[in-house]
């Protein structure tokens, strides 16, 4: 048995019909040559379910004492473990375009797992165009966050299109062959923290712990510089509303070398290519709802905690308050104060030891995971939105011979925190799951527009031509009328854009397309070895 | 706004992750001539959403005061309705045999509605073989009891087959229609009971309501002759133990004119054979688990308190304890002791006004209902299951031309009472839905079996031929294995049937039936009144 610890405990404890506490997503796969759609499905499923011993946390259920949440929490083996009730197989409606496949993972990521058994689901999906099939999975956040699962999805699936899996994906022999192929010991039980021992036995004992706090009471008192830190300065907006137990999803990828690029060309990194990226949709977004508050948007970006090596915790994660710096007209001038305010999130950091980088973290969580059961999460929101920045793999990667095509993350929403946005870097590509609350943001599907309204908006700032698409006149975007006093250059943006959404648009309705692949896309070198998660 | 009645709360308060406190289930189609299935769906569903007024319950939402559910609810129009949440397009996948629609129905039924909503959904299922199509619903019980949704669904449906509906089925309009063809004024105030009302009205003013009390307590003490009362003798098996949050739902009819046969020529009603032939099943399943108890099993009876017209009240129903005599062996015997059960407990209301009728089963159903927030409902079960009868339309419905095949229905399941029997009268068929918690009874899919066994038994017994079918040797099955020292005529009995279903299953084998219908079904009189529920 082994014990949760206090955050993975809370995802439990916050969990209610209204905000499921479960991550997951959807793979996208295209069927090997010659297999037929139904026998391969099955194949897969029979395969997952000759399981022995299963991976954590797979086999695994939740065990309470007499204190039920309240009291600790471990996980157990689940000795009646019924593998037909997690693999399930489902179908989607004609014509079977991804506005169906959206719109079923929104309502299978709008119910609660069960905490009889083990917390996950598989379903394998069929009824897509070309060839192609899906798999959505759901586990509970108690079990897993996002690195861990991009470990579990590495051990599940291979390099090699002629690789055919003798032993289920789900079993200890997969993590174990993973584990080798990492060359990395298995963590040693100080590894595996609990957050409660920590408090007790190092929260005296650190100098560099001391300093982080005065200077987070600093940035409070508006003494911080750059530093963001959560519930100061969030304004409202729809994104900041109660929630409903209700999804939206939405999911796209991108090109890894266009968003990189825009990266370099800043001095940044990508991640904060990435958060410019989605501070320019949520001002075009809000904008264009007319309710773009004049206080800039503050986001919540996690970042790893994970030790190299670590593939077996539920949850190393902590938080950056990045500011996204929506109330700036100038793209560049957003980039530059976003980077600084993640450069400042991150100094904190930079000399403590991992335990205490998690200690605090947690530390300044806890307030604001207290605010949901009461209710408040949503009058005092610690940030306008959450952006989580996964790294998966850097190749393609097969399943029994059936191509990985993209990695799409389904994550979650909070009282006050309508809009979650998780993106997996995979082989050359970048996959985009946006989770909403359906009736808080309506018109979320848009996002994705604006998603690349921003991306291009940031290109052309920088002098990189996107797309190589010509420039003649054409009828303004929604956001061309609404902004009337944009300068020349972006004027000539939005149109160049409009001919360029009405060409793809034309395109898509021919034939629904997942990807916005381009032909000028520089070659990424692939490597097998998963990073850190980018902070 | 109306309120909600103490027993239409008490669904709500009574809900958990693990007994979702909804009912519905599904109806199967088959599609007009020449119609395509991806356009006739999507014409329901687009005719379904052109309603402006909803009748009720399909546009209201709870309402809650400060004291949340302890408080008085209410339910209030809906002004954010999204009918696209409600009305939902699915797909089995392949190959859409009923198994795969069972699947899909013990998920969605297992899964609870959201509270900030109306609470229901209905799902358009496609994917079934030979032109059919499946219409699963689920309506929360605060909203609708059975008898309700049989009036929701008639004013759904039409008779005629030519008929094409120009309003919403959800409309005001529909419901109105309808009860223009029952010729019924709408209910008086005076008609919506509110019990926590009556219960400070009505408490000392009757001496029927005393005299029925006396009777009850007799009953407790051993006094009480063929009379079941709730908690006493009900023996503990496999289907009164904890239930978890999955389901497994299986559905199959039967001629109405079978079961009715065997009730004639007993001298008992037609639901007295629906329980003789539920207990036969029964008696069948537990004892080739190897747990048959030596007491009888009682099942929870509904019975309508509904008023003739009232085609508004949520709930409108009452419950007999019935003995199901599964410790006698002689199906006539047991017959006998079923019917002599539910007249002892059919007597006890005789004398009682409806309002008083409905308010004693409310005093004596309440203690067990308290049991269930307490966690005791599996230590103490009241009854051993439910078995509900609730009269359908007795002629062939249409909607917009498809022809209504079957109304299958899917109930609840409880803390302690891990199975529910549900029947629904619909044409000249009579359509079992049995829900069972997944984990308690992994085996339910069986019982459909056990129910046919068990109705072969009373027809013999009565020197009913069934299915005409000759009788030649054959291997004995399970039952007849397992139970040595059957008399010789049970014994053929088990030899013909383990005949008739081998011949049964090699037909299933090559197309998947639902319906098992006979050549020698004599004609029923249709008439499209609706008739009270039999007690």
């Amino acid at each position: 048995m082994k014990k949760l610890s206090l955050i993975d405990s809370a995802f439990l404890m916050l969990e209610s019909r209204e905000t499921p506490m479960h991550v997951g997503g959807f793979n996208l796969f295209t069927l090997p040559e010659g297999a037929g759609e139904q026998e391969f499905l099955h194949g897969l499923a029979a395969n997952m379910r000759t399981a022995d011993a299963l991976q954590p946390p797979f086999g695994d259920k939740l065990k309470m004492g007499r204190l039920g949440l309240l009291g600790p929490l471990y996980w157990e083996p689940d000795n009646s473990l019924d593998l037909d009730y997690h693999i399930r197989h489902s179908a989607l409606p004609k014509p079977g375009r991804f506005r169906e496949l959206f719109a079923l993972v929104s309502r299978l990521h709008g119910t609660l797992l069960d905490r009889n058994r083990p917390l996950w689901e598989t379903h394998l999906i069929e009824g897509l165009p070309d060839r192609q099939f899906a798999v959505y999975s759901k586990f509970h956040h108690a079990a897993i966050d996002g690195v861990r699962s991009m470990h579990l999805q590495q051990s599940m699936y291979s390099a090699d299109p002629r690789e055919r899996m003798h032993y289920s994906p789900l079993s200890m022999a997969a993590r174990d062959r993973y584990r080798d192929a990492l060359q990395i010991a298995p963590p040693s039980d100080e590894a595996i923290r609990n957050v409660a021992e920590k408090l007790k036995a190092s929260f005296d004992s650190s100098g560099h712990m001391l300093g982080a706090v005065r200077q987070y009471a600093g940035a409070w008192m508006g003494r911080g510089g750059p530093l963001v830190v959560p519930w100061k300065d969030v304004p409202k907006s729809s994104i900041n509303t109660r929630v409903d137990g209700a999804r939206r999803f939405v999911a796209q990828s991108w090109p890894y070398a266009r968003i990189r690029a825009v990266g370099k060309a800043l001095d940044g990194t990508f991640n904060d290519a990435v958060l410019a990226m989605c501070a320019g949709a949520l001002r075009i977004f809000l904008h264009n709802h007319g309710e773009l508050p004049s206080q800039s948007l503050k986001s919540m970006v996690p970042v790893s905690l994970r030790r190299a090596g670590d593939i077996d915790s539920s949850n190393a994660v902590g938080a950056i308050s990045a500011d996204l710096a929506t109330n700036i007209k100038d793209p560049v001038q957003r980039f530059r104060a976003i980077k600084a305010s993640m450069e400042a999130g991150k100094a904190l950091f930079e000399d403590m030891s991992p335990d205490e980088a998690s200690l605090f973290l947690q530390l300044i969580q806890l307030p604001g995971l207290l605010l949901i059961p009461l209710g408040l999460g949503s009058r005092f929101p610690p940030y306008s939105t959450v952006i989580s920045n996964v790294p998966g793999p850097r190749q393609p990667m097969y399943w029994n011979g059936a191509r990985l095509e993209g990695i799409y993350p389904a994550s979650i929403v909070t009282e006050g925190i309508a809009l979650n946005i998780t993106l997996v870097t995979y082989d050359e590509q970048v996959d985009f799951g946006i989770m909403a609350c359906r009736r808080s943001l309506p018109q979320v599907q848009r996002f994705i527009d604006y998603l690349e309204d921003s991306l291009v908006e940031l290109e052309d700032a920088v002098g990189i031509s996107s797309a190589g698409a010509a420039k003649p006149a054409s009828k303004a975007t929604v956001k061309a009328k609404a902004e009337p006093k944009t300068k020349a250059k972006t004027k000539t943006r939005a149109k160049t854009k409009a001919k360029t959404k009405a060409k793809a648009k034309a395109k898509a309705k021919a034939r629904p397309k997942l990807k916005v692949r381009q032909k000028v896309m520089p070659k990424v070198k692939a490597g097998s070895k998963p990073r850190a998660q980018r902070g």
